[in-house]
């Protein structure tokens, strides 16, 4: 992969292997990649928290890889993933996706809560 | 939509709005996110040109815009697209996605060339 055009990080898209819902994107350093690769489930790094992540590691919900695929630049990732717990969002809703912008810029949330976070997260 | 956090730039994926299927990544500034709100077709900012750049204007292989999706945070975009042409891919392919990566690294190419880009764009 090529990780310097983005200073070091590439953007990972996590897809429903079923669904093909595409359920968030994160980003990889080349560590996070080696672990996903290593270890069959997503890793990514937290910019907010300048860390390697183990998707799933607080809340239970990590992502079973089941194919990976990097794009003509090799500069950014698509995972295909069982997500386990049916929600990748850490707001509770199955795709980070969840806001539909019309064309006025208006916003609609599309989907409901699959968990509360304040339980899964004691926020 | 928060461009701050990527220094005026967010990455915007694009999805076949009938498979599923996702085509590329590529990135918005506020222009090109302003011109794809009001043109419903897709435009994004070349890194490599350092332009805005709307999505076909050479290979006539536009994308028509059917549902924009933000994500929790605001800062990636999720199209759903119809991709004109079958390809989004400027090397002839439906997906830029066509590189799956075995558990230790091998690349396998996935799915046919659409165009052959040395007719589309001459080179």
């Amino acid at each position: 992969m090529d990780f310097e055009k983005g200073n070091g990080l590439v953007p990972a898209i996590a897809q429903d292997y079923r669904s093909g819902r595409v359920l968030m994107v994160a980003y990889m350093n080349n560590d996070a990649w080696e672990r996903t690769l290593q270890t069959g489930e997503a890793h990514y790094w937290s910019r907010s928290r300048g860390e390697t992540w183990h998707k799933g590691a607080t809340s239970g919900n990590i992502q079973i890889v089941k194919e990976i695929f990097a794009d003509c630049d090799f500069d950014t990732i698509l995972l295909k993933v069982e997500q386990v717990g049916g929600a990748a969002c850490h707001l509770g809703y199955e795709s980070c996706f969840h806001n539909r912008v019309e064309s006025n810029g208006d916003i609609t949330i599309i989907g409901e809560r699959i968990f509360d976070p304040a339980k899964v997260y004691g926020k």
